[in-house]
């Protein structure tokens, strides 16, 4: 079944805040001051990598019973090679990140094979994985100009 | 400069939730109740999306003054399309958003064209829709088990 997900960004008056919104559900976005901001959250990219890494977390508490995985307790690190260049228009660089690296850390009473086979599954899965991993058609709907 | 970001997932206690963190900051992320969760927050696909549209408003205000535009407001809202049954493992979809789309509004004093000019210069260098639009390597690390 195709679901329509949706948020919004709206810039607030102070520094780079920015409020993002989904079904009612708030999350501030900001840069550190270095680069402008005023450091009051994550910045976009960091709330991707937590995005990835939870959307794995749940992905995996999902499905675990099912797979006949014992998981009582799953954390992800997730990190990602961001050159700075590329977003200041110093050189050509690509803007994003060029690698996201993740290590998992499992606690369970299953096999190391087991636990291996199941990651590969969840990595699979993962919503959020597939987006980033395999890329999106993004399609620019409108510009709204108001004077 | 090629700066390592970073961020955290460790499921909670409760249903899906999960807690996201990045430099101190932290974000609850979960799923709505007809996908197993609890409803406390965006899920991370949600995320995502919202981080899409911030990550463009925070470029377009970084750069508006460079490229002579007038931004008074920038709001973006973001919808994808995701087929469940992808995640769910009923069809061979892909689990992630197909497409995602976005509606920019504008409050500026310069001219139609000139804001579409500097809205393809913001896709272009934002790192979020980068990211997105033409994919990332993922690496899995790692994987710690504990029993």
């Amino acid at each position: 079944m195709v679901q329509v997900l949706k948020a919004s960004a709206r810039k607030l008056p102070e520094g780079m805040q920015v409020d993002t919104g989904a079904r009612g559900f708030k999350i501030l976005l900001d840069e550190p001051e270095d680069l402008g901001g005023t450091d009051k959250g994550m910045n976009p990219v960091e709330a991707v990598l937590g995005a990835l890494g939870a959307c794995q977390t749940i992905v995996a508490f999902a499905f675990a019973e099912a797979k006949g995985i014992d998981l009582q307790e799953f954390e992800v690190d997730v990190e990602g090679d961001l050159d700075t260049d590329g977003f200041l228009g110093l050189s050509d660089v690509r803007p994003g990140c060029s690698e996201i690296r993740f290590n998992i850390h499992v606690k369970s009473s299953n096999s190391e094979e087991e636990i291996a086979e199941f990651i590969d599954f969840v990595e699979k899965t993962c919503p959020v994985g597939d987006m980033l991993e395999n890329g999106v058609k993004l399609v620019r709907s409108n510009i709204i100009v108001e004077n």
